[in-house]
């Protein structure tokens, strides 16, 4: 083999992959992260309407949960654990239980996966599997659910899909609440499909879905919708499974996207901002009945992040024991409506989508949206685009945000808006 | 929904799902974890021949790594960066290049993937396929590559794969070196398959391998053999992938498990002890006329840990700089081996298997390999068992374990290995 | 082994598999077949309003045909003959050139394959993925294609499919006109659908459908939806598969169940009535652009049937050489359609469906239904049900069928129908 | 569309699909079949050592044979009864049980499926996945069963396998007896695979193996490795299928290819010579614990040939009433053996192949055996090719071929070896 020619380029040209994404929208070397700034080694901040794709609900480096992890760690507590016993795994479990499923009269137990999200979902797609002895799962248009090949074989987009280099299989896809537009309901066609034994479907173990959109488009389910799935689900025998991993811990609004809906998930996955620090961290929420797993039938070797388990605690703790952070995002949440409200109203056909601090204005097109999206961080914004045909400027600013933080970006934003408006539309 | 009766249980019934497995056999509560030495909330000390499944080769929370991760802490430097440049990541990729590739004349590149091994397997599995336009991926009897779809496709074990709950395609199984027996060169037949169209393989994408397989039972492949099969790979137009994960990062011996062996894999993937402190963080490396995704073609929320960045960096340079850990692994390889040897003299039909530091004794039962680690278990030492029966004791201690603890722990094992021969066989 | 007792039961109980149907329902030995009445061994006549699922579209045991069939055999023509050139085969070309092909401007090249539906289907999926070179093929809601793995995979009835025993790959299921409802155009979904880049489905080999859905119960489309979907089909780069296997060969009302509709179906399987005389025939018509077949890369025993290509010569020759059996089954299905809605309106919520020679009562429930055939079988009338809960009550008379024998048939149906509407119906 | 130019091609170019395939090796146009000879329109004569490729054991147009046929013909007995009850059929059935399963004390059921070889396997796979509740099946390199997707995936040829445009799954394969050299026991081999649970393989429903592999290149298994196969069978909850398509009906020198074994085979396919005169006819031995299908569950329009019916039951009355056609047939295959043997041995490296009357020479290129039956054709002698690289040259002659016209064509095929000899070998 030879050497590569170090002198001429850079190192990420020199040695990372091409995968790279982020770094190509985003050009600067980020030095420095708190709350919802970013710093460039230039010394140029940056306000986060990113996070970390939701990863960040509480912005960066949280002092607390900062204070909390340097503690772990000059005490030797336990970084790498698998799923041995710790107090900081059971300070976790405990803090979950009484803040977050006590209250909810929730009785599900907490499965901890491989740390991140796609490992979630191909651990609730085989406890469904084993659950129901059924192999047919159904997810939506437009749907998520993260890109190892299980995780994959649920997600909706094309490219996406084609990456898989295999058939993805065992899975139905259905129509999202809306995907056919305003005066179609798509729950009476699901159920017509579920009647019907020549529809071609398998019997349906499971269906998994985000009741926000996060890469789809920002579309959200109405209650009804929701309420109509969970109805379906249990007259066919079927688990229902709620995606939160980008929807949940606020960003929709409240801790669970579904809470308030008056359903009961069989499962719900977690990940993104569950560790409250950027750290990898994910689980399942499995109700009792279902959690028939043997011993170490789905494991992996980061399933117990020791840090994780300690900022998690302290997250829940800040955030949770009370509702002030759920004022406070509903606040922001209807600032942010209007706001892109009257920027939407600027823009021939846009439409602002999404629910809660998820939320964002589909504006027509993908190259439109990139052009907005470039245009901020020109000006000191970091935003990313969303939906099929990344169409749907989206913002998902640390739920933390200071106010003023939060208007000065939106104020970027609308100028992007407005800028792109001025200029001719071109064909796409 | 009612809430699980609370006084009655503790919290990990109550609340952490039943898939939990390590804790059932090492029922402590750890508190503390320093080199090669756990400490239970009881104040008692184990030494750790597990190390996080090989996530630990550098023992637990070594001071370097974590003064440096203490400090990355107290600047806000990023914590979560997705695929965003940072002076960690560059730190990282240019200590990288310079220690590990190019002494080796290695001109892979870094492909950063979701936090887990399974991961960047599914990574190289998509690639794999991109590259060659082919479908049929090889892997071996006994092999262990994760426990994700795309993953536990390649994976042999029985009881893992039926986790699946459908059916795993796209994979052709061929015989490990030696699954037939001594007498048995399986590479023959590897070629007989290869070379008969009528066969009934696919024209072949990759070849995944282990070259010690460490969930399989520690066989450990020949130089030979693997060169024969990195030839075979050429001719046939199919890539060669070395799953590192467990047997690279100084376990087998040196830095990969296939240093020496004078091949060049296509790919490589690593993750377990890739950070140094037991933090998630995988990675795949792809030859540069591999790397030929489209940005974000596979991505992952945790793809970037900046905290692993640091202590990868830092392992990398307190270890890899120079050949004193190659040459202190080597020393206690040669210990491991005399002493296992000794003690499976005294089991009937027992033998060694494995290479470097990655060794254990074949016991002829699963029954009996659990009697021995529960014995040890009671006397201070965590270990654990490996093969398709689990009849395999395994010793996993950290490379840096120092000489006095290796030799206890090893003491320990003989101990209860002296006592299990002592007591007669159960039929299984 | 042990032999059955053969002194205690029939041939047919000790011998054949307990698969065999029919002869459940109409329990006689028939030792005797002319045009469309069957002799039991008892001297019986019964009218058959089955006509062999549709494969005796010109009655039993035509004349003509037998007479060139026996002059074949007395001559030792040859009867198997893989796929050799013989004079019969070049007749049975020419004819079906001359009296098909070339009046209706097509320029299909006829494929031979095994002699069964399901083979003909089984070779247009390889055909339509090979031209593509893509994997995904859509078929409907109600749709039956066949029991072979392939052809399976495209039915949509779940006990049907429940047979494979393994997942069902590479099609994805799409509503049929009319599946849901009046007041839904299925077909804005479909399109809907193909050109949303995240519905999650992968691009489209070929659409397969039947123009009326002979066991899915008898939904005819219409012209519009049939011309919207070609049209969507050439849009999208995927081919148009037209199984006109029970539909065609004048059951639908005319040669094509496609004729008049201005369409060009890019394939046209065809099986069943084709030999005329109930012999084993099928094949594909496939436009010569997409016959990029290696030779024998589809191929199959039997895919000669040198007594077949004599009598569906004959066939063609006699009846379509002129439009006079059009006209007849214009007639004959102006009749059906009258008698069959006086019926439908006798029965709540009954309704008339299909189209020419190939219609039904939905009689609203599966035990009704067969309550009817059963009350047919007795008064001499063969008729079978139809239908995902086979509800529907299935007129499939021979299109030659006398005048008289069809009115009186008809008469033994409708005292069946209005014997069910005196009873109370049950709960089902 | 256009209609093609016909004055200037032939019919066959103008509307029969490229993949017809022997009338491109043997391009004349037959006009009569009698026993074991051909007759072309130029009146020349051929004698046959394809026989349909063992579709036509006791030669074109048996005089008994057809002389019952017309005779069912002239009393318009049915042709086409789907699976209804006919005198025919149970005369077929009670002479199958007289001669061929009652004296061999099989207890099996006879399964009429789909008239075609591939169909008589799709059902064997449903019924063997059904009673086993597994998915997996066993078949063998260089194993042939048909082209339909389900049989297709036991195929191992794989420009046969890449027909298919989709992955074949829920197949494993094997090594059949032989496949890696005289000194490997394949055996032993799979018997490690079945008992090692980290082997990768599922648990397997069935093994479906040809004791002669009639494509795949003559391969014979030898007795004791069918035997040992039937032993793991029954060990491991798996069911053995004989795949008699080809091998059976006296063509491997016994009525069955099993014949003397010793085994019970759960099922056995029958297709090819079934119906003795050339018609499509197929059907699936089944032993009555494992006859659990529902009606209908697997079924086919042409399931039930009445011509078929008759034909085989004389064919059955006439040649296996007593044993004088399996003493002709060991007396012609000694002599065949006898006779490829002295022409192997004039060619480098051939080798005679197979058993009983299906038996060939390997003669180490397929180029070499193409010219071979090139030059055959030329003297008036059909023969065929076989093999991975079609490198076996086939003789498939009549069983009931008079004793000089085999000896003729022996001849014939003698002198082509020799012309081939003469001549250098090319490089292929």
């Amino acid at each position: 083999m030879s050497t590569a020619p170090e002198a001429e380029t850079d190192i990420y040209t020199r040695r990372e992959s091409v995968v790279r994404a982020y770094c190509r929208s985003f050009p600067a070397s980020f030095v420095q992260a708190q709350g919802a700034t970013l710093t460039d080694e230039q010394g140029r901040e940056y306000t986060d309407f990113l996070a970390g794709c939701a990863s960040l609900n509480y912005g960066h480096n949280d002092p607390d949960m900062k204070a909390a992890l340097v503690e772990h760690l000059s005490r030797d507590a336990l970084t790498h654990g698998l799923d041995l016993h710790t107090p900081e795994k059971a300070a976790f479990l405990e803090t979950f239980e009484a803040l977050v499923l006590r209250p909810r009269g929730m009785d599900h137990r907490v499965m901890m996966t491989g740390p991140t999200g796609t490992n979630a979902i191909e651990a609730a797609l085989k406890l469904a599997r084993k659950v129901t002895g059924r192999t047919n799962v159904v997810s939506f248009t437009n749907g998520f659910h993260g890109m190892t090949l299980g995780a994959l074989s649920l997600t909706a987009n094309l490219s996406k899909r084609a990456g898989a280099g295999v058939a993805l299989t065992d899975v139905t896809r259905l129509p999202y609440d809306g995907a056919f537009g305003e005066g179609i309901d798509t729950l009476t066609q699901i159920e017509a499909m579920l009647e019907n034994p020549s529809s071609g479907m398998e019997p349906v173990a499971a269906f998994v879905v985000e009741l926000v959109q996060g890469e789809g488009g920002l579309n959200a389910a109405s209650a009804e919708w929701v309420r109509g799935l969970a109805r379906l689900a249990r007259a066919h025998g079927a688990l229902l499974i709620i995606d939160d991993i980008q929807a949940g811990i606020g960003r929709a609004g409240s801790f669970f996207s579904f809470d308030g809906m008056g359903i009961e998930p069989d499962m719900v996955t977690m990940a993104k901002s569950l560790s409250g620090y950027g750290l990898p961290f994910a689980c399942v929420l499995v109700r009792p009945e279902h959690d028939i797993w043997e011993p170490a039938e789905h494991n992996g070797t980061f399933r117990g992040n020791g840090h994780a388990f300690v900022t998690a605690r302290v997250a829940l703790e800040k955030f949770w024991s009370d509702d002030s952070l759920t004022r406070e995002v509903a606040a922001k949440s209807r600032l942010l409506e209007t706001r892109l409200g009257a920027m939407a109203a600027r823009i021939d056909g846009a439409r602002v989508k999404g629910r809660g601090m998820m939320r964002g204005i589909d504006v027509g097109s993908g190259s439109r949206a990139a052009a907005i999206c470039e245009t901020c961080f020109r000006s000191g914004l970091i935003i990313e685009t969303s939906g099929a045909h990344d169409e749907v400027v989206k913002v998902l600013a640390p739920l933390t945000i200071p106010d003023a933080q939060f208007r000065a970006g939106l104020d970027i934003l609308e100028e992007a808006v407005d800028n792109i408006v001025s200029l001719p539309m071109a064909a796409e």
